[in-house]
Formats: C-alpha cells, structure tokens, sequence
C-alpha cells in the first residue's frame, strides 16, 4: 500500500524528505523538477502521492467520458481542452469529447450519476496519471469538474515540452459552501465581470457566488413586478431577468451555485426611491452617493411591507433556482424606527424592549415568506435571534462567536469573518484564518454544521477595472483554507505557489495583473512604466476602513484611477524584502546581506526616473513626498547594513536621525503606505545597538 | 480674422513655422509644449487654431447643456465626466450635467436639435477654449459628442496639473459612412467586446458598426422565427434578441449605427445546418472547421427560398433599426449551382448564361424583399448587376475600380478595399489608401455618392483575447482617412500621434496592450518578459493570406497564444530602427549612428536572456531559431556600422557571409517575420560599396 503525502508542495527538498518520512514503497521516486516551477496546485489535494514518470502532452490528446453524467461535463471538457491549447499552443486535433469508436482516450472520465448543483453535492474526484495514459473517476461530473481543473494546474514542462506528472490524487473539499460574494450594489459590476470571476472561482474550487444585489447605493436587479425598483433605485445599471438566467447558467455550468442577496430591513435606501410607503421615514429618497451606514429601513409594523415582499420575493425565488436567499439582516441603525411614533406604539404594544427584538420579528416573517415559495433563508450574524427557523443559514462577520453560536443552536454557518478581501489584508491573514481552528473543540454535530465560509469583495473602493485585482490572487488563498484538510497551512508554500496561480487565473481570464499595468501606464503618461511599478509593488493602499476615512473622501463617483487603486495588498516587493531581512537578522548568512543590499540600491537608482515619472504626471504629485521618503529610507538602510556588515555599532546620533527617516516614511500619501519600513527599522535599530 | 491651420500636430518647430506661413494674426502665439506630448488628436480636425493661454482643470469643472438635443447626450456628458476623472484623478464635485440655476458652468454645450442616428446626419461641432471656459457648439448632439470626445483628447499636463490649450476648432467629417466590421461569425465575439469596441470607435469618430453575423462557421444571431438557424448553425455563441438590442441601444447613445449583414448566397454553410431544403445541394450540413470558401449556397429557383428568406427579413428588419441591410453577396463559386441539373434547367429557361447572372437575379429578389420591409441593401462588389436597386450601396473589397463604378452607376459606396486590417500590414498602408485619391477626377456628383469606408475585422485568426489587439490602434488611423481632411497625411505625424492614441484607446477600455501582456507572460510561463518583449516588438505575423497559407493551418478550435498572436503589425521598435537608418544612410549623423549601433547592440546583449525564456516554455520553441536568426543580424549590423564609421570598405568575403545570414534571419518562424531585415541589409550592402 502506497501512504498518501498531504503536502508536497515545499520544494525538492522538503518534498523527498516528507517522501522519506512516510515511508514511501519501492517503486516510487520523488522527481527532481525539471521545470522551473514545481507543483503548484491550489488549492491543495487532501491525497496527493508523486510517482515516477510523465505523461506527455501531445495534438493526440483526447478525453472520453463514461458512465452517467450531467450533460455539463462535455462542455467542461471542452473548456478544458481549450484552456490546455491556449496554455500549450498544441493544435489538438480534437477539441471536444472523443465519440470516435475503439479509440482509448488519452483521458478517460467515468462518473457515476448527474450532480445537483446545491449545497452538500459530493465533489470529490480521484485522479491518476501514469506515462501511457489518464483516468478520473468522480461520483458525480461536480467531482470530474473539480478533477480537470486539478489537470491543468498539473501542467508542467521539461526541455522536450509540456507533460503531466505521473500522480495519484484523491480529493474532496473540507467544507460544502466555498463562497465569493460580489458587491454589484456599491459599484455595478456587469456580466463580463460576473463571467470571468465565476470561470477563476470555478478554477480554484469555489463553489457559491452571492450576488449582493442590493444596497443604499443601487438596486441591481430587474424586477418586473415592482419595476420602480430598479428603475427608480438605481443609475441605469442593473441586471435584467435574462442576464441572472445567464449567470445562473454560466455558474451552474461549472458546479457553482448563485446565492442572491436582498438585503433587508437596513441597507434599502434603493428600495424606497420608487417605494417610499415601505420605509419608516416618510422621504422621499434618492440613492445614496456616499458610504456608510445610513438610516433609511423597512416598516416591519404594516402590513402592506409584507405583502410588497411577498410578491417581491414570488418573482425572485423564480428567478434564482438556489435554495437559499440571502436577505441581508446587517447594520440596521434602528433610527427611523426609534423616531416614529407609530413604530414606538407598535413596540410597545407586542412588549419589544428593543429594536433587535423589532428585526427578529421581521427576519422571521421574511423567512416564513421565502419558505412559502421554496426557499431557505440566509442572513448576517444579527439575524441570529429567537423565532428565526433552524434551516436559516448564518453569516459571520464581525466576529466568529456568532458562528459557533448559530452552530450550536442548530443552524448551519458560515464564516466571512477574517476574508472581508476589501480591506486590503495580506493574503497570510486570510489563509491562517481558519473556521474551525484546531484550538476550537466542538462536538462533531456541531461542526458539521458549520458550512465553510465566503471572500466578500465589497465594492465601494473598487470599479469593474480594479475588482480583481482585489479579488485575485488572495481568494485563492481563501480558497484553499475551505478546501483542503486544516493540515495545509504553510505559508510560505501558499504564497509560492500562489504567485502561479496568479499566473494561471489570468489565462482563465482575470484581469488583475493586465489591468494594473493599464492603470499604471494611464497615470503616467507613457507606456514605459517601469521606475512606476517598483515603487507600486512596495506600497499598499491603506488598510481596514482607513482609506475612506469617515466614509467622507469617496463618492459612487470619485475616480478609482489612482495609485491606491494600482497598489495591491501583499506589494510582492516588499514581503520578498522583509523576508530577507528577517533572515539576514537571525542567521546572517552573505547571501540575505547582498539581497537586501541589490533590493536598497535599487531603490535607491530608481529615484530619479521616479521623480521624473511623478514630475510629469499630476495626478501622481501626491506621492511626491513618499518617492523622497522611500529613498532616504533606503539610504538608511544601506547604512545600518554597512554597520552590521563591518560589526561597527553605529553611532546614537545618526541612529536618531534614521529614526526620524523612518517616522516619516511611516507617513501615507496617495491613500497608500510603504510597506518596507518596519524592516528598515529592524536594520536600523540593530546597527544601533539598540 | 484668423486663418485656420490645418496641421499643427508636427512638433513644436514645424508648428511655429506653420504658423508664421500662415500670417498669425496679433494676439496668438503658439505655445510651447510643457507636456511631453504635443496635441495629439485623432482623427486630425478640420480646422484648428491654437491660441494663448490654458484652461485649468479642477475639480469645480462642470457642464451646462443648452438648447434642444436628445437625451443621449446628458448620458454622454456623464460618460466625458467620468472618463475626464479618470484620466486625470480629479474628484470632481458635479459627476453629471450641471442642474444648478444660474451658475455658469465651465463647459457650455449649445445645439440646435436632436440627431437621428442615420446616414448623412449633420456631425459637425465648433469648439473653443479660453483660460476662462469652453464652449462647445453643434447642430445635433451627434456633433457634440464628437466635440466632447476632441476635448477628452486635447487634456494636456504641465508642471502645475491638467489643462485645455486655448483653441479653436471647426470640425466635420469629410465622409458620412465611417465603418467597422466585425466578423462575429468566425471566432464569436461576446458582448463585451462589441461595448468596448463601440467606445473606441465612438473615440475616434468612427460612425458604423458592421456586424458580420453569420458565415459557413457560425450562425451568430437568434432568429425566433427559424430558430435552427442560431441552434443548429452554431456552437452556441450567438446574440439574442435582448443582446442585439443591447449593442444597438449601446450604439445608439455613441451616435454609432448598427448594419448587420446576413451573408447570401454564399457564405451560408450554418443556414444550411438546420435548413438544408433552401440550399443547391441536398446536404446534409454541418458548420465548418476550417477558413476558406466553400461552395453550400442558397437555392435560388425555388420559391421557397424567398419565401423564407421574407420570413427571415421580416424579423430582422424589426430588430435592426438601421435603414441599411448588409446582404453579403461575395465568394460564391457557383460551383453547386453547375452541379444541380434543376438550376441549370432554370438557367437556361430564363436564358441566364452565368451563375453571376442568376446570382444577379437572386440579389435583385433579395433587394425587394428588404425594401418592403423598409430596408435599403448593402452588398460586397459582386452584387453591382443590372437589376439590382439604385438605392443599394457597394462595398468594395477587391479593388477600387467597383467604388467609382458603383458611384457612377448611382449606386453609395464605400471602400474596404486597403482597410483589411485582419492583413495585419502596417498603420501607414492603411492611413494613405484615400477613397478619392487627389489623382482621381470624379464629378461632383458621383464623388458624393462615395460615402466612405469601412476597416474589416474578419476573424479568422482572432479571439476575444486578441482581437483588440489587431482592431486598435491601426484602426485610429483609418478613421482619420475618412473623417478628416484628404490634405492630412503625413505619415509621422500619423505614427506619433497614434502611440498617444493608443494608450487613449487603453484608457477608453480596449485591450490591445495589456492582453498581450498578458500572453506574453503565459507563453513565458513568468511575470518578468522584457527580453521577450524585446523580440515581439521586432516582429510582425505573416502578412495577406500567408500565416494561415491555403486556410489548412487553422481550424474554429486552433489556440489563438502564440507568437504570432502577440505579435502585431507596425512593430514599434523595428519600424523606429528602419527609420533611424534611413536616416543615417541619408545624411550621416552621428545621433543616427549611435541609435542604430544601440539597438544592434541591445538585440545582441538580449539574446541569452530571451534563449533562457525560449528554452523553458516549449510554446516558444518554434522561434529559437530566430532568436539566433536575430543576433547573427545583429552582429552584422554592427559590423557594417563599424566599417560605414571608420570609412573602410568591407571585403566581398564578409559581405557574402552577412548575406547569408540575412537570408537566413528573412525565414519566417512561428508564423512570424523579423522586421529589421532590409534595414540591416541596406547597411550591409552600403559597407560593402554595393
């Protein structure tokens, strides 16, 4: 018997040693990688055993398939034998499933039964690769989906050409909902946005678009029964009827459910442009164009609320063939309802002390609506209250004791919590945050209970131009903590084989990567950017809610084309430069020294192209400051490493001037901060004795 | 009064020199340029004056409308807003047109009266700009979108922010009929691509789309009455009745009019899929794999045929609102009309001693089947016969001669003849190729009924992914030959204003340059591409008919990534270096000599760098050997360079050796040609007194 490796992803090295360490039978040798790059899945298998060989790609390629599958699994394999020409440039001769007769395919599929596209469906696959030949097997085509696009990471080449590894996988998710959520309420996101993120979901094993629909800043969706409310509440852009049919199909069509959100009481300004007679407060409204939390909600004390949402919610559960809706429940200021009197009477005649005990009593009755038209509901941590049905799913997000919580209580569970990726959070921080870390114990009933969890991007900072580049690679990342066994946690693996990956989701189709060199050229002036990119991959745009400050620097329409926007969480510069440091600091070997001395130089020499750059481009003036800051910092790094290097302690004087470079490199400018100071401070710190 | 200048675009020297020949009235001067670009505007106006002074942008910029337009141009302020925003990151205060009472807006819009989207609308617009404000002026709001889009263009930097250079234009288009067509039927191409392709057309004027929308490869249109037409006739891919209204509303709100074409007789395999009984052979059909033409053609004896092909119209002329209806009517071979004995029988029946008379005929039907449905028809040259209505317009592909025959016969026409820009020949080709060159003498009359032309996108070799990337910029350059006046056609001046433009396009949302990125990095298999760059802009695809030769390389699936398909026309490095010799070989100066010896010198110095790239991503193997080709050219350029500098005449053995490694470095590779062979060999032979 073969042992399975959990993790084999850390280099040679490692790899043979993990090898070595699980005993591994005679007959299977770990393979001295070739290509430049060494396996890079993700997310990452729960088995996945090396083995010797290489089965070579050629135009002979074929896929057959058997057994019972849905009918999307041969337009899966179409896909996937695009993808794979498009990667290799093979002109495969055939480019949809093999029909001819006798033939042995190169890759032969057997599935036993069509999968449903909904939560709990099996998606596990077991894949094996040997030189002469390719099998996947999956109890459903969810599971064979899930198996090909194993294949395609597996891509790798030697001198002679592309090649799969001999390998021996056997994979299933750790958690049933694997989430994204879009916010195509704050900015529209349209369908070509939608399409894309739901072909690079598809690609790292997400398994839930939410649509965030609706907010105080736009209602984005057609409805046909209450047309003022996409007429009315919002600018023009919204989805019709026939673009959610095609998203749902699209989604569908690669094992991925679509979850929409109408979010109730709060967060409906749009509802009440068109609708006013619903809303607690008499208006009249108009969509928002800041930010933030605002007033406006529903009146849960008239009947006619509940028959406008009962009719509402008619159109939409036809609309969305998922069981679940998600009807928000998040940030209800409670205002509106404490400043009408006749919301107050109400209150006090049904004994509710508190505006949270007024919302439970709404949530339930919207539950009970979606239950009458088929549908279980979902809803933010605050809709976790008594009266709320047991088969209401609970999302997370100001904390995880909600989620343990709504567990307990019987409800399934998911956590955001953690993934919120608009906050601009290096990938790490997502990836070790796990829903249920090995210091949680909870009682196997109750962890079953918890789903998995969803990335949430929402959109106030982000324009369809720029929503990748938060979205990806970090979701990956998340991804990969949904997915695979807790086990899988280095993170140093996740961030090498995330830059592949990042590699690989921009051929499936995102824009991340080209979007920001065209965001880059447009602020420059010129197509040579090149001094501009250095000092972009050593920024990020402020964290957390600081970049929008009070919610007062940004408008629905304020230009999202500035460095912040160019900026991306995890500067890759900057983490390769700490890294460096860090290991120059604990072990001093000369090679850390020379890497953080070529990377200060180089900031160094590129300062007057930079200024240069900036000079001529105005609306790169306002990190003018921060080009001046980052070379004195860089200067003085260079300096506390000449000291380190000649064992000299540096004296206190100069050590305090560092230390003044240093506070003002700590300064943001563009919305963005230098991610290389802390560092320096280290270099400095330690030349000075200190 | 101040005499206009129709050129001002050629650097500051000539600039003022033009000036001064044109008796600059007192009170202008013409500016130095602070930014480092001159105006770069595209298509050139019609007249244009510079004069003193600059408007600052700010962030109260605002726009007023006065007067009696459409309700597309509040949507096109809106659009000239955001883009300005994003262009320079100011926040402005007012994203709309201004409401506000009695505050004089910045930019005065004035027109007369609603535009028609139709042919021959009144398009003209006067601009001008003062440091205090602009004002704006046109008949329809067709002429003050294409004002906004000349303001968007002028927006200028210097060392204080943004700003318009005090200006005066009177601008119109020389021709009526401003095209593109896009070949939706070979390689499908979704919504997305048609939107960002309308608003780059709409950038530089253009004023038709012409969507090619079915073909032997794909059926690409829903048709509700014969709905086996987009079922069976394609892959899946085609537009629906909501999307084709889409496109059309899109186009609509840009002033851009949408004729479709319906490919008849010929060209009409995917009609036939589901539709067998309406072609000249009995079938059955499947659509095709390959590029060419084929012989599947309609019937045109029976009655049947115009019966259905009535039906058909019928609901196309509802969806299409254009007056005009593109018929096709080019490439039928005839081939399965000589073979069926019924239509021979009919030929000689009605006495019809060629297939071009009875496709004369059929057209003739057609024709008078789209006029009851209100339609006027269009038609590839091969459609001018007897018969055939007056009202119908030529489109001339093969040559000249049909334009000025079809225009004396009373026929519209336009020209693609010269603006195949899937040929992939260069900008300038394309730019000089006049539809009434000034050595054609044609009555007033007949020169207008020349209505313009169109640039062709056939799709043979094009994906989404790529086919930005041939449309744009060369297409920027087409719609200057038929906008602006014919006297406007200095080449350099073209070229450099188009890498402006260019990079406008890329703001305004094409994908020409950061999709090939983007290819460039997954064929290198890595983020860093600069030494493969360095080749890309080198080389250029094979050129005609020659990259897919004798339509047997390619087929619908074939991967569209390689090279070749990074590869553009007018590689910019090569096309720099070409002239950088000519102008040594002409006058010798020592800046000359020195660009050319750095460019050999960088192509050498390139060459490991770029093998390494080659040898890991077997995708590129198929260029190593001009990797090689290119440094032994090199090698040889420098060598000519050092006997040309020192004035030594190099001996007739060198000179046969750097010929055969010229003739070596001219095979093409990857479908590919180096662009540096001639230059490099016009050195060689000149060192060697040839």
């Amino acid at each position: 018997m073969q042992k399975p490796i959990a993790m084999v992803s850390l280099g040679v090295m490692a790899l043979t040693l993990l090898a070595l360490a699980a005993g591994v039978a005679w007959g299977q040798r770990y393979l001295p990688q070739p290509s430049p790059e060494p396996l890079a899945l993700m997310p990452w298998p729960r088995q996945l055993t090396l083995e010797e060989g290489k089965y070579r790609l050629t135009t002979e390629f074929s896929v057959s398939v058997t057994g019972n599958p849905a009918p999307r699994l041969d337009d899966g394999a179409a896909r996937f034998l695009r993808r794979l020409q498009e990667m290799t440039g093979l002109f495969l001769k055939e480019a949809r499933v093999t029909t001819a007769p006798g033939r042995a395919a190169a890759l032969r599929i057997q599935v036993n039964r069509p999968g449903a596209v909904r939560l709990g469906e099996e998606e596990s696959y077991a894949l094996q690769v040997t030189p002469q030949g390719i099998t996947l097997r999956a109890e459903t085509d969810l599971g064979a989906l899930h198996g090909l696009g194993t294949l395609l990471q597996l891509v790798l080449v030697d001198e002679q050409g592309y090649y799969l590894p001999a390998v021996r996988i056997a994979d299933a998710p750790r958690f049933p909902w694997r989430g994204l959520l879009i916010d195509v309420a704050r900015h529209f996101m349209p369908m070509d946005v939608i399409a894309r993120n739901l072909d690079a979901m598809a690609a790292v094993k997400l398994n839930v678009l939410h649509l965030h629909l609706t907010d105080d800043q736009g209602f984005r969706v057609e409805s046909r029964t209450f047309p003022k409310l996409h007429q009315e509440g919002s600018d023009g852009e919204y989805f019709t009827h026939e673009q959610i049919r095609e998203i749902v199909r699209y989604a569908e069509a690669r094992g991925i459910r679509v979850v929409p959100e109408f979010d109730l009481p709060g967060h409906a300004t749009s509802w009440f442009v068109g609708y006013p007679q619903y809303a607690s407060a008499p208006g009249p409204y108009r969509i928002e164009e800041y930010f933030g939390i605002f007033d406006p909600v529903f009146d849960p004390t008239q009947e006619g609320t509940y028959e406008f949402l009962e009719k509402f919610f008619r159109e939409m559960a036809a609309l969305f063939p998922d069981e679940y809706v998600h009807v928000g429940g998040d940030e209800n200021t409670g205002v509106h309802w404490k400043q009408n009197p006749r919301i107050q009477a109400f209150m006090t005649a049904y004994g509710l002390t508190s505006t949270e005990e007024l919302q439970a009593r709404f949530t339930t009755r919207v539950a009970r609506i979606l239950e009458r038209h088929g549908k279980k509901t979902v809803g933010w941590e605050e809709i976790l209250a008594p009266g709320v049905p047991q088969s209401a799913v609970i999302q997370s997000w100001r904390g995880r004791e909600s989620l343990y919580k709504a567990a307990r209580l019987g409800h399934g569970a998911i956590l955001s919590n953690g993934y919120y990726i608009d906050l601009m959070e290096p990938a790490e921080q997502h990836y070790l945050n796990d829903p249920i870390p090995p210091d949680v114990a909870l009682p196997e009933a109750v962890a079953k209970r918890i789903l998995g969890g969803e990335a949430t991007m929402w959109s106030e900072l982000v324009t369809p131009l720029t929503v990748d580049s938060r979205i990806w690679p970090r979701t990956a990342a998340i991804a990969e903590r949904l997915w695979s066994p807790g086990s899988v946690k280095d993170v140093e693996s996740m961030y090498r084989r995330l830059a592949v990956i990042s590699r690989y989701l921009e051929g499936v189709g995102t824009t991340h990567l080209r979007n920001q060199a065209a965001l880059l050229r447009q602020l420059a002036g010129r197509e040579e950017v090149g001094p501009l990119r250095l000092l972009v991959d050593l920024i990020e745009p402020l964290k957390g809610y600081e970049r929008n400050k009070e919610g007062k620097l940004y408008t629905r329409h304020s230009p999202l084309t500035l460095i912040a926007d160019a900026a991306t969480a995890d500067a890759p510069e900057a983490r390769q430069f700490r890294r460096a440091v860090e290991e120059y600091l604990s072990r001093r070997p000369p090679s850390a020294a020379a890497t953080v001395r070529r990377a200060l130089e180089r900031w160094v020499a590129n300062t007057p192209a930079l200024l240069e750059i900036v000079a001529r481009a105005p609306a790169l003036h306002e990190v003018r400051p921060m080009v001046v800051n980052l070379k004195d910092l860089a200067e003085a790094g260079v300096q506390a490493l000449d000291a380190l290097e000649t064992g000299r302690t540096a004296p206190p004087a100069w050590a305090a001037q560092a230390q003044q470079v240093i506070d003002r490199a700590r300064q943001s400018h563009g919305r963005t901060e230098l991610m290389v100071v802390d560092p320096v401070e280290r270099l400095v710190k330690k030349a000075a004795g200190q």
